[in-house]
């Protein structure tokens, strides 16, 4: 496990210049409490924040460019959101973080007062050079007209244009460390490399090394300015491959990152998604969160807390919304298009077993007009019925974990 | 005064078909009580309906296709708001009114709970043909190259072409009442034409007899299925010109009407708008509240006051929160741009001196990100803020006609 030191962590970690970083470095004012395993791999948590404590397994809302989409604080307080994320690539790009930390930091910007999470910024940057995030983590070909903004990846670092004016950005270990301490989230995540699913072995092996790299340059930058108002997780890479993957979660295990995230491609198919999991989970620290880099179907949800996953993020429940779309517990699709003509004279509300006026106190009808109608009310609606869904399955996961019941509230959620 | 009939309201009247209504038709579910006039002419009152009951002057918030843009029904109670109303042309286009009524009426529908009123449907039908809607109240000259969409209006109504779809529909008197009581207001507006501003002093003449007709259609086809829900405003035509305004106000306080809405063309110029209130007022009748269509600039709003006006309705707090402008008390201008440069990094709220945290929570500076991110939660902020400025200017305005401080309080909002 985490705390015995594998020798296949050396070739990557004799690589560093020696006293890069502290390996005692710690984090005083945060902590992660497993407080209860289950028979199926499944743990719960607590992991607990400058910014307030939040029970694991847990999920991220995604709140991109300092806000989540059609939705206040106040509206996800509602929906019961325990803790939110910002992307540094966006905010870098717009408004910039050093205005973010001028106005005091993410949580009084966007006046958000629970736990935050910021990720590194890296993984739009190689997406727009790959293909689109979403091509990216579910291994489809990219896009093949899509406009290339990355213009270099070195070991230095990445160089690519601003999407809004086109003038040429960085961002490298270093860089992406200063940037989440001006944006100032409770978790933030080193920079790594993103690469492609259609790659080959080699390039996946290459980047590996480069990602563990740049993990321990962001460990030394974030020790120069620690003062305990954050804590860092390192990445887990390595493509579709075993040996990789397992070199690489020894290694991470290895630094004194606070958390583990699991990122990059996770294949093509659901098997491979999982089979990283499985590969990672002996070697993932055993003492510390492990975060699911963007994932959050409902049935991934349920699958990944067995390979014992503690937190999510995706922009899923937000992004279907804005389409019509409807989370639904019970629903062997996961969902609902309220733009379907079958919702047009349908009195019901999306879920009458909810406890939020945005799931009871509208009609399917009512919706499916405003939809029709362009009315962005629909939009705010959907948003916050789906998060609060979200935030209600992860509720009823934690209390299934505790009873052992998970397959059965499974089936509830996913009857087949 | 409304009781005392002129002889210059008899040649229209003469033109009717005798016993077309009952001219002792009453509201017994409804009431107006003006319950305090100071020496200026403004007064107060209290208006009574089946979802309760708002004191007047008060605003009516425009929820065009059923729905507040950007707001639910609690975000709008929440900005402390007493009544609102949704437009009959663009709900009959879609969903339909049919369907409004099978999902049990548009308070159902869109879920308040409160007074509602809808319009006609008429000033779309023929702001379409004549101009948009904006250029029609204002006085300015139509755009050239809009797609004329009414195909004809005669005495019997008006054909237009659905904006959606193309299909043909009509629109009269006895068809805008019917779609009203279908969709179920507690307020309805009687169908009239809204002639263009350059248009001959004949045209307008010809088109305000004609719409004092089509208000005796109004209340016969009201009448036929009045069921004490519902009370009807008859509307004051008479274009730019005094003795069609001042025979359009008599004809109105002579017919058995629950209201006056003052309508139709309003001038070229803020004289000439409010020359017509002038010129209206001795006429209206004096027991029922008054409605002025369409309009609603703070500015608008202290003028209007004073001439006795109870009611306002516009689009304007919500649609220019959707282009950046915050309404703004003791601000010269009404409003504030967020998007200008100069609120980038401006750490203060929109208005600490308010109650509602859209107005408290959040600074100038967010709010200029993410109108320039294109996050549309700005959308909803600025909205939820205009619309509790506006409430609170309708407050405050109560208080100062009760207090006779009218002229200190609009020079508080309104420095020069």
């Amino acid at each position: 496990m985490g705390k015995s030191k594998s020798q296949k962590t050396r070739p990557a970690a004799e690589k560093l210049p020696s006293g890069l970083f502290d390996p005692g470095l710690d984090y005083p004012n945060f902590s992660f409490e497993v407080t209860h395993n289950d028979g199926s791999g499944a743990r719960l948590g607590r992991l607990t924040t400058p910014h307030g404590a939040i029970e694991t397994p847990n999920f991220i809302f995604c709140g991109t460019k300092a806000s989540i989409k059609n939705l206040s604080p106040a509206q996800m307080k509602e929906a019961k959101t325990d803790i939110i994320l910002a992307n540094t690539y966006h905010l870098m790009i717009q408004p910039g973080a050093e205005l973010v930390q001028k106005m005091g930091g993410l949580h009084k910007f966007m006046n958000w007062n629970g736990p935050m999470l910021t990720d590194s910024g890296g993984f739009q940057v190689f997406s727009m050079g790959h293909g689109t995030c979403a091509d990216e983590i579910k291994g489809r070909v990219a896009t093949p007209n899509k406009k290339n903004s990355l213009l270099e990846i070195s070991e230095a670092g990445a160089r690519f244009r601003s999407y809004l004016d086109g003038r040429e950005l960085k961002l490298n270990p270093e860089i992406s460390m200063d940037l989440q301490r001006k944006l100032g989230a409770d978790l933030i995540v080193q920079m790594d490399e993103c690469p492609p699913y259609h790659v080959s072995r080699e390039y996946t092996a290459q980047s590996t090394e480069m990602s563990a790299r740049w993990g321990d340059r962001s460990l030394a930058a974030f020790e120069k300015s620690h003062d305990g108002t954050q804590a860092l997780y390192g990445v887990v890479q390595g493509g579709v491959y075993e040996d990789l993957r397992v070199e690489s979660a020894q290694i991470i295990a290895d630094r004194p990152f606070f958390g583990t995230a699991i990122g990059g491609c996770l294949g093509g198919s659901e098997e491979e998604m999982y089979g990283i999991l499985d590969w990672c989970r002996p070697h993932n620290h055993p003492d510390r969160p492990i975060h699911f880099l963007g994932i959050g179907r409902i049935k991934d949800v349920f699958r990944s807390v067995r390979y014992g996953i503690d937190t999510f993020d995706c922009v899923i429940p937000t992004r279907i919304a804005r389409h019509g779309m409807a989370l639904m517990k019970g629903h062997p699709n996961e969902r609902i298009n309220l733009l379907n003509a079958q919702y047009r004279e349908d009195p019901e509300p999306l879920d009458a077993s909810m406890d939020i006026p945005a799931s009871t106190e509208y009609s399917k009808a009512y919706l499916h007009h405003l939809l029709k109608a362009g009315e962005m009310l629909a939009m705010q609606i959907i948003s916050q019925h789906n998060v609060a869904v979200m935030n209600r399955l992860m509720r009823e996961v934690r209390a299934a974990i505790k009873d052992g019941t998970l397959d059965s509230l499974e089936k509830e959620w996913l009857p087949s």
